[in-house]
C-alpha cells in the first residue's frame, strides 16, 4: 500500500460533528413538521438505471450527471469499431448502465409509477437524500448535496397547498428564521404573458421574468420589448406588476376578466389566513420559478434580512409519471434548501446557546485506581439522562480538562482519591472555572440543578 | 422523452413508508446510546478519490468498488495506443478518479488523517451511511446498504472496550433483541495458534478456525491437521477451545504462561460485569473476524435463537491512519448490522404493536363546505400533538374510510353539516368500527383518552 495524501473529491464535503449538530437540528425540525401532516419518509437509491435519469434535465443537466463505470470487462460489450471511433459523450452510454441520482423528482416519480397499484392515493412522501451533480466546483456550489423535498400526489385540492404553505409557516417559526413565502400561479402567468402579447412566446416572457432579481424591472421591460412583446401590454402590466404589494383585486380589473389562476390563488390565500393569520405569505405575480414543470401554484420561500437566496421553492405539477408511462397523476410539493438555511442560521446568530455539541458532562479520574468509581458515576449520569463521556484511563488532569475545554464540554466531574473515599466528587462548571465538591449521590439526585445549560 | 418501464438498478432498494419506519425506529435507538455514550455524528461523501480506496480491501475488494466516470471528454485523456490496447481494469483507472464509497472506515480514516491537527483525543465517531459494492446481486446481498459504526481513535485504555460493550448491551436490550456478545482477543489466538504450531502461519490458522460455523469443529481439526500443525497442539488446544463455556482460568493453564490477551480480557469482562451484571456477553476464544486489521479484543454479537449471521462486530486495532501517512493512531470500533437487526426483529414479531405507520387520526369532511372546519380541527389535533391527516376536499364518506383503511390510519374524525352545526364530530374507530359524537372541544382536550393506541 502506497501511502498517499488523504483528500476530499473536489466538491465535496466532510460533514464533522459541529455542522453535523447544526444540520440535524434543521433536518429534525423539519421532519417533525413533515410527520405531524401525515407524510411519510421514502428513501430510494443512490444509483439509477442511466437512462432513468437522461432526457429529465435538458442537455446541460444531462452532462452533469454521474455515470458509474459497468463492472467487469466493459470494453468487451463495445464493438472494436466504435471503440476507436465514438465520441466519449456516446461511450459514456455504452460503458454505463447505472448514474448517481441527479435531483430526487426523478425517482419519486420513477417509485410511484413502479408502485402505482399499491400505493393509497394521496400519496404524502418526503425524501431528505443527496444528490451528485457534475458542476464546476465553486464557492457555495457542490457536487453532494442534500434535497429535502415533500410532495402530495394523486390530489388536485387546492386544500393541499393550503397545508404546504401551513407546514413552511411552521418549520422556519420553529427555526426563528423570518422568511417571506411568495406564491402565485403559472395560470396567472399565462394570462399575464398573453396580456403583453408574448403568444405562443409563453417561456421566452418567462425566462425574462425570471432574471428580475438580477437585472431589475427596466432591464426586463427592455428585454421584454426588445423580445417584440406588445407595447401596450407591456405598459399595462409594468403598471402594477413590480408593485410591492399588489393584490388580487387590481390583477382582476387589469386582466378585465376573471382567470382561473386568481380563483385559485384567492382560495388558497383565505383558507391559509383563517388558520394562520400571520403566515408571511405574498401574492407576487412576477414569481415564475422558471421553466420547471409547474403547471398551477408556484412558492419560493427568501429569508428577510440575510442575503442566501431562495430557502424553499415548488408548486403544482399536472403529471409527474407520464415519463414512465403512467398518466394522470397530478401533485404538489415543495423543498427546503439546508445548505442556505444552514448559512442563514448562522448569519442571524441562531445556533449560539445551543446544547453542548458533545456530551454535557465529562467525568475524570485522577488515577487509574479511581476509574471503576469514574466509570459507575458515568453510568449513573447516563441512566439519568446526562450524556457523558467517561475520560480513559486515568489521566493527569490538566490533560483531560484541556479535553474537556477543546471539545466545549461544559461540566467536568473529578474523581481522586479522597474523593472516592468520602463518596464526593469534584464538580467543575468548565466555563466559569468555578469548582464545588458534591456528595456523589446529590449529584445524580439534584442533576438538574447541578448541569445548567446556558440557554 | 421516450417512456420507458420504470425500475430499480440490481440489487437496490426502495425504503418505502413501512420500511423506513422500521429502519428509523432501529436507527433512532443506535443515535441515542451513541450520544449518550458522548459519540459524535460524522458524514463523508459518498465519492471518494478512487486511489483513496484501491489496495485497501484486498484484490477482490478492488474489483467491487464501483468507479465513477470522469465528466466531460474522458477519452481524449488517454493515449490512443493505450486506448486500444490496454485492457478494462488498466483503462478502468485512466478514465475513474472518483468511486463510491465501499465501507466506512478507510473515509473515517482518511477524515480522521486531514483533520488530525484539529481533533481532540479520544475522537469518538459515530457514522450511518450507506456504502456500495459491485457484488453480485442475490437473495439477502445488495449493491447498496447501510453501515452503522463507532469508533474511539487515539486512545488505547481497555475502558473503551467497556463502554463499547455498554452500548452493544443497552441498544439490544432496548430493541429487545436476545443477543450474546462473543468476546476474544487476537494477541491470545496469537499465542493459540503458536501453541498449535502454526509458526509464522498465524493467517493459515485463522483462516481456517473462522470457518468453525459452517463447517464443525471436526473439518476445522482436520484442515488444521492438513495444514501440517502439530498433531500434539492441535489436540491439547481442541480439547477445551470448543468447550461451551471455556474460563479464562483454564486458558490460562493450558497456556502454562500469563498472556496479555488473556489479561486484556479479564479487565474488561472484571469492570464490564461490576457495571452491568446481566451483559450477554461470553469468551469465545475460537473467535476471529477474519482477517481483518484487529490486533486486541474482537467482538461478534449474534441473536439468540435466529439465524441471521452476526448483527454486530468490530475490535481493537493498532494503526488506523498509517496507510494515509499519518501513523500511531490506534482505536476500537464496533458496529450494528441494520438489515439482519431488521431481520431479526420481524422474525421476533417486534414491530407488532408500534405507532401506526401514518398519522394517527384522518379528518374527513363530508362536503367542500365542510373543508375549512375540518381543517381547523386537523390544525388544534396537530397543535395537540397529534399527528393528523387532512383528507382533501369532500370526498365521498367511503373513499376516505378506505384510505384509512388501506394506510392503517387507525382514527377517523368525520364532520358533516349537523356536525358543523353542533360543533361536534363523529369520531370512528377504524379497528373496531365502533363511531361516537364528540364535542369538537372535548376531541381535544381529551385527546389522551379518544386516542389510545394499541401497545
Amino acid at each position: 500500500m502506497n501511502k498517499i495524501k488523504p483528500t476530499l473529491v473536489q466538491g465535496t464535503r466532510d460533514y464533522g460533528p459541529e455542522m453535523m449538530h447544526k444540520r440535524n437540528l434543521i433536518i429534525h425540525t423539519i421532519k417533525d413538521v413533515f410527520e405531524k401532516y401525515a407524510f411519510q419518509p421514502l428513501e430510494t437509491p443512490a444509483m439509477e438505471r442511466l437512462d432513468t435519469l437522461t432526457g429529465k434535465y435538458g442537455e446541460e443537466g444531462d452532462r452533469l450527471i454521474f455515470r458509474i463505470l459497468n463492472s467487469g470487462d466493459f470494453k468487451k460489450e463495445v464493438d472494436p469499431q466504435t471503440w476507436n471511433q465514438a465520441e466519449s459523450s456516446a461511450l459514456a452510454a455504452l460503458i454505463c448502465e447505472k448514474a448517481l441520482r441527479y435531483d430526487l423528482t426523478v425517482p419519486f416519480a420513477r417509485y410511484v409509477a413502479m408502485n402505482m397499484y399499491s400505493l393509497a392515493l394521496p400519496f404524502k412522501r418526503y425524501q431528505i437524500q443527496p444528490v451528485w451533480r457534475a458542476d464546476r466546483p465553486q464557492k457555495g456550489r457542490f457536487r453532494e448535496f442534500y434535497q429535502c423535498d415533500a410532495d402530495v400526489v394523486g390530489s388536485s385540492s387546492l386544500w393541499q397547498e393550503v397545508e404546504l404553505l401551513l407546514i413552511y409557516t411552521e418549520v422556519f417559526q420553529k427555526l426563528n428564521i423570518p422568511v417571506t413565502i411568495r406564491i402565485n400561479n403559472r395560470k396567472l402567468l399565462n394570462a399575464l404573458a398573453a396580456k403583453a402579447g408574448a403568444g405562443e412566446r409563453f417561456a421566452t416572457f418567462v425566462i425574462i421574468l425570471d432574471k428580475l432579481d438580477k437585472i431589475g424591472k427596466e432591464e426586463v421591460i427592455k428585454e421584454w420589448l426588445n423580445a417584440g412583446f406588445s407595447p401596450e401590454g407591456i405598459d399595462a402590466l409594468s403598471r402594477w406588476i413590480f408593485d410591492e404589494n399588489p393584490n388580487l383585486e387590481q390583477v382582476r380589473e387589469a386582466l378585465a376578466r376573471d382567470e382561473e389562476g386568481i380563483q385559485e390563488l384567492e382560495f388558497i390565500l383565505k383558507h391559509l389566513r383563517s388558520i394562520s393569520a400571520a403566515a408571511p405569505v405574498r401574492f407576487d405575480p412576477t414569481l415564475a420559478r422558471g421553466l420547471d414543470y409547474y403547471t398551477g401554484t408556484v412558492f419560493e420561500v427568501v429569508v428577510q434580512g440575510v442575503e442566501v437566496g431562495s430557502v424553499g421553492g415548488g408548486g403544482r405539477y399536472n403529471d409527474l409519471t407520464g415519463i414512465f408511462g403512467v398518466d394522470g397523476i397530478p401533485g404538489v410539493g415543495i423543498s427546503f434548501g439546508l445548505d442556505r438555511i444552514l448559512i442563514a442560521m448562522e448569519e442571524l446568530g441562531l445556533f449560539d446557546g445551543q446544547l453542548p455539541l458533545k456530551s454535557t458532562v465529562l467525568v475524570t479520574a485522577l488515577s487509574e485506581d479511581q476509574m471503576p468509581d469514574a466509570a459507575k458515576i458515568a453510568t449513573q449520569l447516563r441512566n439519568a439522562g446526562v450524556s457523558t463521556e467517561l475520560y480513559p484511563g486515568g489521566a493527569r488532569l490538566k490533560k483531560s480538562l484541556a479535553y474537556a475545554h477543546k471539545t466545549s464540554i461544559p461540566f467536568a466531574v473529578i474523581i481522586g482519591e479522597n474523593e472516592a473515599k468520602k463518596h464526593t466528587v469534584l464538580l467543575k462548571n468548565m466555563h466559569s472555572g468555578d469548582q464545588i465538591e458534591v456528595q456523589t449521590e446529590q449529584l445524580i439526585a439534584r442533576k438538574d440543578d447541578f448541569f445548567q445549560l446556558k440557554k
